[in-house]
């Protein structure tokens, strides 16, 4: 190697090194911010939909593989499943609607957990309680729920309570 | 530029961006099936903990920021509310025990979440149902759980279905 070749080639090694970190690890930081937004504002949106009452359209936040974990029910996978599990939870006579507590986006920027709230107003049945849902992002880039799980703060009914 | 400084120049970008490859994607994608492996692994030592019924031990594969969200019941934020969640779950009439049934580790091998059954032998009240945890790689290197949250799969108890 002659003195020119190898001035080049180091040069040109730390170029390569610089240029690879910049690709490596700047985006992603900056992707957390804008991730944590759009999974925020899909669930947001998801809600909203819910309150609509269109079981198709509350249903496609949903992966293929999603799994539902329902209360008082067996666990519910794919879309066939998951749409029975929905049915019933936007009846006319009912409205569902839920708010985010927390997001966290893992650094890698395609996984994400929600912590939230829900509430559903209903003549036989009101509820309030509490739901965590996991999210990921698709090969389109779209986030999709692929874990949904929630239960009631409510206590559960049963006999009253024995006096001595 | 010299012919030789250029011709290293590039070699040496090549070499660069190589190393960087190497150093940037694999390790994470055989980091992958690694950290599945650690967090699945905790999991089983958290439920053959949970069965010695040590209320500390148990309490400690949590972060310390830890949010539970047990059905029936408000949301638990914190070791102090969650060890009051533990307790009862840890009594010595009954026994608690789970299973993993899928991790999922996000690509950058500090966020997964896990989907899992669960058994409470009781002779008042026993359950079963299912899970899904959120786990954390903590500062450590150790994995902790960030968020918790499970339901059972028997039907609410209540009046009998009336016949008409």
């Amino acid at each position: 190697m002659t003195n020119h070749l190898r001035h080049g080639f180091l040069l040109g090694v730390s170029f390569g090194l610089l240029l690879s970190t910049a690709a490596c690890s700047s985006p992603k930081q900056e992707a957390g911010a804008a991730e944590e937004n759009a999974v925020r504002e899909a669930d947001i949106q998801w809600s909203k939909t819910a309150g609509t009452r269109d079981l198709e359209a509350t249903i496609s936040y949903y992966a293929d593989d999603a799994t539902v974990l329902p209360p008082n029910a067996p666990v519910a996978t794919g879309k066939q499943a998951i749409r029975a599990v929905w049915a019933p939870m936007l009846a006319p006579d009912s409205s569902i609607s839920w708010e985010v507590t927390k997001v966290e986006v893992a650094r890698s920027g395609e996984l994400a957990y929600v912590l939230g709230t829900y509430q559903l107003a209903s003549k036989t049945e009101p509820d309030k309680g509490k739901l965590l849902e996991v999210w990921k992002k698709q090969a389109d880039g779209k986030w999709k729920v692929v874990a949904d799980i929630f239960n009631s703060d409510l206590p559960l009914p049963g006999p009253p309570a024995k006096t001595k």
